[in-house]
């Protein structure tokens, strides 16, 4: 690492637009983005059925050590998310239910780490919502420097402080702060096409085939419709 | 891909048989082919407690690319599950609510997939059992052609469209059309034996060591019972 | 392997010392033990909430073999937990409902394999709880020798026969049977010590770097509090 | 398994196209084939260098175990190459260089396998090339039948005995024995067509995206030509 | 992705700085910069040897998908590194000789990739070094739009264009423009110091024990010396 | 870690044993213990062709410190071989060319790490043969406590200080000190034999199937031999 930081003022999206991309959940916010922004499939919840939205307070610490974490908890506020990793991969559990409880007294909305994490039965029990690579109990150490609100790479997405993120079964996603309105405004656009859609395909009405007008793209692109005989005959043509 | 089609007029699996195997299960299916037929351990179930049985419609796509499973839908009817690979590997969040909800409509009894999927809440919420490489949200494009109904690999197994898919908590198994009914005969039979032993074994009036005969194979394979007194002597002899 | 046996007369450490290590569950075990004796993270629960502590009875079986597990359940007794690997990696279902319910016969406690297992609806029915490599319906043979109660490594940890193994959510942790006592000691006293720590988190009252006394080495360490502002400026100057 | 088989007289791709295809080398033949028939890039050579081409016998064993590859041998002729994988994942060293010996004096020109490897300083001086999922001398027992000389699933790809295995250090390719001849000739136009374009591109003459007319293509992809000046104010405008 | 462009006239890092750092090769660069750069440890090279820095060209393609490869060729000059990635996960065989051969015709120093790479036999010969995350011959497409020369993140490190890249047997490092040239200062004098505890260590005068001052830290850090026999004692009081 | 010790005066195997192991290499000596000992298939050499024996120095070391390295090498002396692993997962680059340096200075014959290492092109200049799980230049702190020379479990394989250590091409694996003259010879009988075997296979004159008498066995497990027109007939019959 470079020199070590703890940056005690970071600027954060809007608080209510962060938990209005949560309400959107992580597939809807990521096509809003234009299909950018996830955080690679590796960090899986710990839990079925959270969906949250928060401001990213990030953490980067040395593998086996938490101390950094510890540092993190003062400052994080009501509406955060704290987002954890490590300068090399680390599937330690650096994180448990006293990091958890401390981080639920502050309003803290959950937790995105590349790290291990353990208590996993007491989590799912509080009710604070976690990401991470792994579940294991190996414990850390305090002993090594790192840096809180700086800019981290996690699992492939850069999280700068401040930044929305918005985390749900199907896993994680980041919102540049910047964005967060514009991304919100295209979600909501977004939700309203896909309830149409969803009507149209659930009543058996319409194929997607048909209203996103692909049978000619098919065409264009050479898939043709053959029946089993006609395909075999021209298989045993040698194509 | 050689050249691209959407075979219209697959042959399948009789019904009765495929929900039948379903109702099997897995273990049992597998087990009565002569413990062939399984797919790779790397695709898992989305949900807990769904067991299905169906005949396959297959879908070869490229990577990051779903605009075969728009061409699929149309070919699907009751009964079917629908299966999915790509020509290689890839995690995108190729499948979600929408397609699920066609899916339904067309009374498809589930998906297996080597790609991810999303919206995973929702299908759980929707009862629209999945199998999957990976849950991600990653989001797919419509741009080149693949192939419906033809033969695929999924995970070490071959599919041919028409084949019985059975699916549960433990994993996916493909039946060849031509030996379902078979296969379901001998699944029959296991199962009668199986509930015998379950009886033996939980009233704890047998052990399996006796009732399948297995202690003169222990003897023959030279394995030995030994105190750990013995054990420890023959140890300090070197051996 | 070597000449292989079946030890008829181990050791076990205390039942009821056992019973409650497995109470505290294994991330308090672990760091009661000084932080050793975990369980690779690979070997996960194939169910949620169960605790349990037991007494390990040990298998060493050839890869896609189960023989050796039918030899292991007639030295299993109450109390008891099985820990199965192989000589080589195998994800292979080498465990499924009718072993489970001839242990459950036998009042043993759980499983731990580096195998997969198979059944798992039933065996989460049954409640009796497993933690394994994969979930795979792959069947098994019983062709080839391996030994029960030697000394055997389960991901990382090594595992003698009597130790006591505890299993939850969090994964699996080894006490070697002539610790028992004295980690149980350890682990009452660190929970103890936790049980204050949550009070003091949880009510916001005081901040672990506070508590813990880790603000002087912060400083020791060289992290720098800072402005977003001034940490820009510090950059400027190409630190 | 189901009923274990020795095919004792497998028809085979005409070995002069056989080796035709192999001199190509892997990346053109799949090429040839529209991209299809590649075995996944987890089968990597032991050694540099070698690029061969052979007809496939087939070998299916149970993990751990390598008796079907010694009734393997002698189904082997001039031209061949072996082809071996197990039932389920197995990375032991089921084959060394006694067999590479026996293999060599019958003609075979190399192996492909998913299991592991040993002996591999003794293959690389004997120059048997090997493509293996793993090096790994773990040992492995002769006591479960399997068969040899059925269809295979090596990797994601179908390999039935007979047909055209091409390998060289980027991987492995199987082509249909039914293909052979249709695709060594569609290799010789692709190789003409990419000594020319190397000579263009070689000489700074001219770009691929003139040459394949890849500008419009761009265009109507909606791909921007920007500094980086113009690029920054577009974003300032949140696009 | 967000809105596709090709940034034309991107700022590079000094070239003799960027050959003068790839001259010290990685771990001395990721050294000099306080541990930070580098791209993850599946990056891996083709070729064994080869040691080179260059200035980023930035490649951000779909996966299955090298159009924008074509793209970016006509952006690289002497002295600039291909940089390659995908927006998610692909081990896609996307480059080949006939990218190396025009790349070599530009001056172009090497690839590095996230994606696979085939023809490698042919890249060796060449004498173009490749870094990539697998070999692999499978095919792509030219039919998703994406961009050249935006920032990208490699295998967990931020690579913006411009930036250096240094490459060797040991991995890929990056050093963001800036901070080039104090980043080669540090190096410079890191491999001063290291010529002297190379001489103080292979003459076996001195101890890295000694020359570091470690002894004191293991001393505080509670690590006591003991012979075997002092060691069981204690053991067997339980510690 | 339990208290962190340094043992000063282990006892070790004999060195003119070791050297002799050590020539007979991995799978031979492998085979020889009955087909234990052996180290997971992920610890690979970074040099081509050495083949050594040592007597093993141990070092557990928290991941991402190399501190207790530093301590180890004062306890090596001619003929041992250096194993180090880190008490959770890590591919940092624990190890490069100075501690080589001081290592071969001192007689040491290499390095097994499950750890990653860095400077590779340096070591294979200077001949010193390194087996590891990774290739990684990111550094490491010298913060944490750890052992020297107390057993531990090295990729599933248990070493103990003083062990024989054999490592060539094929992995490593380990020799317990007390076994070390009893496996040579086991190891000298194994050659002899395979120098026979050899000979016969070579020739072409016998094949395995006689010479180790597999013909019976095969018709014991039901193996039956069939033309591709019997099997297919059979086949069609349902089985």
């Amino acid at each position: 690492m470079t020199r070590p930081v703890v940056i005690t003022d970071i600027a954060r999206a809007d608080a209510a637009t962060a938990a209005a991309l949560g309400a959107h959940g992580v597939a809807t916010v990521h096509e809003a983005m234009g299909r950018t922004g996830l955080v690679g499939a590796g960090i899986r919840p710990i839990q079925t059925g959270a969906r949250v939205g928060g401001t990213a307070v990030t953490v980067l610490s040395w593998p086996g050590d938490n101390l950094m974490i510890h540092a993190a908890i003062e400052q994080c506020r009501e509406g955060d998310l704290l987002v954890v990793t490590t300068t090399s991969a680390s599937s330690d559990g650096a994180f448990g239910d006293l990091f958890a409880t401390a981080l639920k007294a502050r309003g803290v909305r959950g937790l995105v780490t590349t790290t291990g994490v353990r208590d996993t039965a007491d989590l799912r029990d509080m009710g604070f919502p976690v990401w991470s690579s792994a579940v294991h109990a190996q414990g850390t150490v305090k002993a090594t420097p790192g840096s809180v609100n700086v800019p981290i790479v996690v699992a492939g997405a850069t999280v700068r402080p401040g930044d929305v993120i918005v985390a749900d079964d199907d896993g994680v996603v980041v919102v540049p702060r910047e964005r967060a309105s514009t991304v919100l405004s295209a979600a909501d656009a977004r939700v309203a096409k896909e309830t149409a859609d969803r009507e149209a395909y659930g009543s058996g009405r319409e194929l997607s085939l048909d209203r996103k007008g692909l049978r000619p793209l098919l065409a264009e692109l050479g898939v043709e419709y053959l029946t089993q005989a006609d395909y075999q005959a021209r298989d045993d043509d040698g194509a």
